[in-house]
């Protein structure tokens, strides 16, 4: 059945946040690339919150941005906000959201993925993989095209059997409508790949004349707005604010009293959702102790009217949706544009992936986004470029990347989901991060751009420029410590300030490190002889300022490390392994994970049975040597 | 079942190119309009070519324009070409064509919608309509919310159990793969609507860097282009030019060699598709002398590698399409980014429409566009205009509007369809005018603006300014008329332009009047007091010139008219009416004709059975004023 479309070297199903990204990065890389999609009007589509970025998620952005992805450059293209938040805490936490102009996000990212070279956009509604001899070999459409690749990346997001829920009423859909993506489901199930069921869920959207603007506190966005992407240095696009309210009392009654129409609680919805984004009704069910919640009025686009309703997620009936809305303050004449629905989709359990992300089940198959359990579009992205390099890697027969949890927090991410699975839609957070301080949204750059260049991502010039940077900053940071500051030219500073005068001179460096001093006052005082930007200037102070701390992490990166570098071998049965709990073995069994590093942040695996497990290799590999070198003989 | 979700005047069903005239006209108007639609990121939607215009079609958006409407404000600020076609031609089939960007076309009439007073746009799946004692009150969405209104539009396209067909693959599908609108219509046919098949297709979409235009002839926009709105003076948009080849000898080969697998052939097509916009497989059969047919490479905007095969329309097999494709001069190497395809859907007969666009078997409901089984994006705002308006004068309980069909390409396009049905997708063409020296391009103002205004929906401003136009269009020609043009001032000129010189002074006027002579000669020899704008000079020029025929073609329309004012009361029983042919009998108890002048452009009815009808009418007049007389007694 069905005619030969072509052989590609990667193929990608799936056109949005992780599938463009996973098509650019194999292009790229020089591999012959096929981005089937079901309608190209939908590309990068935004179905949910038309925004970018916040704490975790735009630090993974940044670290897309330095391996050589796209979705750093394409919101800087088209964001209709920018504003770095948690200004007012450490250099962690500080993380970049952007609002994006929905149309034009999604017209750039198509025009970038129809302007690539390597890359064959295909409208086509793909159905079937290809699979011979336990191998995925391509995928077949609708139209009985049967394309083949060495390695397929399925990147079906919240289509794959979707369900949209609201109150009583489910029908099968993709979001706003659109065809969900059934006959795929049934054949990744076919072919061994084991499904769970997942839900998220979208807020109103409202219409900006009916909005009391008078009512609600205005959020503008930056002055001098930072970018995502290293490559960006300056914008002329206009900003337009956001608006943020309350619920009121009159709007947790009327949940209160609709609960019983709520699919969350009826039982309508079978999916799980995500802890860390719930609908309204369910904040109000588990934080009953908050008497309000916050709701940002965030508008989608410069050329319409719609405004997102962030915080108010929900899939209550529509005619319950009207009352809530309008029980919120400036909102009494709120007009809904499109009500809320949660959406249930088909997941696959991430454990059943390799840290490349190439299925244990089905060589040569991949999967990245919403579909791994993942929530978010940024999430979707980090694991899209990751797919696309190790899709291409093993066309090009080399090994798989695989991003550390202390380089970023795509290896957070990643090994999160194929090391401990996720029970319910994985959001990131800088909470999931052990080496915080490392994985800042400053040092994105200084963390992954060398690898991005040795991938094939980035460019010689922008690799260049990032070298530059890197020895200037390192530079500076020397200069800085045997610069000596005199008590005579510093304490008049120190005193503008209130900070306490010098007794002897002092090295600039240490200078800086007190609390009160930044590195515009050294500047004042020591000015660098070299052209050095804003950017160089912040790292240089961060990196003197947090020294303490960043070395303290650094050592436990290490000891990490070490865990991560033995290795355990794909041929180790783990029945063999004597001593190991019941469930450690089950779960050993399960993961298969690759290191000892990985084995011991299974869940179920306890440090008694990693102790095992470390004897046992030793000795494992004692044997194998002596067998090599006998059979050297 | 359902929720009240809320009481209007008028309700419009899908937001396509009738849609969304319709809704705009209703709420222009004073009505509280509702806008529904499957999803809100496809309102005005171009899922064939993105374009508007060309002869006839163009004639009419002026008319819409003329009226009130939007598409031609639309297209001027969207527009990426402009040309006027046939310039050297008459007046009469001057059409403005224009290219547009599809996603900034769709971008704006989302914001127009958005932002127009009494217009609440909804996302909604439609599924049903509310009847009851024989009148529609409403229509019932998939969330069960019931909606009510005085009057109801339904205008679902190519969606309405749409099916997409390729080769030997068909899908239940709306176009570009979104979903279909399935249990509308089964609700029309439970309410008494006879629906029919159609379809429609479109051509594959290639990538601009897989074109070698060295092959093609450039097609670029006019250096000065005009515009669609009366309202639009000026544009800084940016145009790009199309670019023309032709199928060759092995195009019509591969086609022949295939024609056992294309759908139109093999049965696999159940819908009619239209005469006038055939599928390349379908001219090749039907014209076999013709060794090449043109094929125009369009773009589909300004930021996308999108291109339009305009002329390659089809529902071959997918792998067949590439075939045929790489067989034409310059897309040798072309790469589809979509495929060709065929889709298949429900249309009403119009015949069960009243002139006004209202069913005759559901008082409340209208509807407009290609379910009305017309084809084309201006036929379908047509009708959404004009539905629009039908439906807000009901709820104003005032006449419905009726545009002759000597007044504008919307009349005889709507008398067509109401009166003769059509057995397939009805497109717009100038020989179905039988006054096309009135219904110019140029004159839409002329023949409609009063109608616009007097409904309601041209501003006082713009009146205003139409007035005055017309005043000084009048002015000028009356001052022609008596302006003596001297031998000795006249002579130099015509001798410069091998005119023949003058023997007597003449009146400019008869001067203008000879062919070789237009406006700006005249000027120069006897030049205007008045600021006159181009449009102003080449009414005149085009009043004058084409003065004979104009006068000609008014004497019919008023023998017409007097037809057309022969009013059959809706009362008469035809059956009463003895000597009618048989099939005039059927025919017209069918159509239900409200004129003389209706009635007889009905197939089947002949002059004879029109001359019986007139007698009888007659007779039934007297006796109804007689006995009206008697009751006043």
């Amino acid at each position: 059945m069905g005619y030969d479309a072509g052989h590609y070297d990667v193929i990608v199903v799936g056109a949005g946040h992780a599938g463009c990204e996973a098509a650019l990065a194999a292009a790229r890389m020089g591999c012959r690339t096929l981005l089937l999609t079901m309608n190209l009007d939908m590309i990068a589509y935004m179905p949910c919150n038309p925004s970018i970025g916040g704490p975790a998620k735009g630090h993974t952005v940044r670290e897309v941005d330095a391996l050589g992805g796209e979705m750093g450059r394409n919101i800087d293209k088209t964001f209709i906000q920018m504003r770095m938040l948690n200004t007012g805490k450490g250099p962690a936490v500080h993380a970049l959201r952007a609002q994006a102009d929905k149309v034009l996000y999604q017209q750039q990212m198509k025009l970038t993925v129809e302007s690539t070279p390597n890359l064959t956009l295909r409208q086509g509604l793909v159905e079937d993989l290809i699979v011979e001899n336990g191998q995925c070999l391509g995928v077949v459409t609708k139209s009985e095209a049967r394309y083949y690749a060495t390695s397929t990346i399925i990147t079906t997001g919240t289509y794959l059997r979707g369900k949209i829920i609201m109150g009583e009423i489910a029908y099968e859909s993709g979001p706003n409508n659109q065809q969900p993506s059934v006959k795929l489901a049934e054949s990744l199930k076919k072919h061994g790949l084991e499904l769970v069921r997942f839900k998220t869920g979208t807020p109103m959207r409202i219409s900006k004349h009916s909005i009391d603007f008078s009512k609600t506190e205005i959020q503008p966005g930056d002055d001098q707005p930072k970018f995502f992407s290293y490559e960006t240095n300056s914008s002329e696009n206009e900003q337009l604010p956001c608006w943020l309210t309350y619920t009121s009392p009159d709007t947790h009654q009327i949940i209160q009293d609709n609960l019983h129409r709520a699919p969350m609680y009826t039982g309508a919805i079978e999916g799980v959702g995500t802890s860390y984004c719930p609908s309204i009704e369910d904040k109000i069910v588990r934080f009953t102790d908050k008497s309000k919640h916050q709701i940002f009025l965030e508008p989608e686009g410069k050329h319409t009217e719609e405004y997102y309703v962030q915080g108010l997620s929900t899939s209550m009936p529509e005619e319950v949706q009207l009352e809530m809305l309008r029980s919120v303050p400036g909102l009494e004449k709120a007009e809904i544009l499109r009500a809320g629905y949660a959406i249930e989709y088909d997941s696959i359990i991430p454990t059943q992936l390799w840290p490349s992300l190439e299925t244990k089940v089905l060589p040569g198959l991949f999967t990245a986004g919403q579909l791994n359990g993942t929530s978010g579009y940024e999430e979707a992205a980090a694991q899209g470029i990751m797919a696309g390099i190790n899709a291409a890697r093993k066309v090009q027969q080399q090994e798989p990347v695989v991003i550390g949890r202390s380089q970023g927090y795509i290896g957070v991410l990643i090994d999160d989901l194929v090391t401990k699975g996720t029970n319910d839609p994985y959001r990131l957070l800088t909470s999931r991060a052990e080496y915080r301080l490392l994985l800042r949204h400053d040092n994105a750059d200084l963390r992954l751009t060398e690898l991005g260049y040795s991938i094939g991502l980035i460019s010689e010039e922008r690799h260049q420029m990032f070298v530059d940077k890197k020895k200037k900053v390192e530079a500076e940071i020397e200069r800085l410590k045997v610069t000596k500051i005199k008590v005579v030219d510093a304490n008049p500073y120190l005193e503008e300030i209130n900070s306490t005068p010098l007794e002897f001179g002092v090295d600039a460096l240490s200078l800086l490190k007190r609390p009160e001093i930044n590195y515009s006052f050294i500047e004042r005082l020591a000015p660098s002889m070299e052209q050095l930007t804003e950017e160089m200037k912040e790292q240089v102070e961060i990196q003197i300022k947090y020294a303490g701390y960043i070395d303290k992490q650094m050592l436990q990166v290490e000891k990490m490390n070490k865990m991560e570098k033995k290795k355990i071998p794909s041929d180790i049965d783990f029945e063999d392994v004597q001593g190991l709990a019941k469930e450690a073995r089950h779960k050993l069994n399960l993961v298969r994970p690759l290191s000892i590093g990985q084995a011991s942040r299974i869940g179920g695996v306890n440090p008694a049975d990693i102790a095992i497990l470390i004897v046992y290799l030793e000795h494992y590999n004692r044997v194998t040597a002596a067998r090599g070198a006998n059979n050297d003989k």
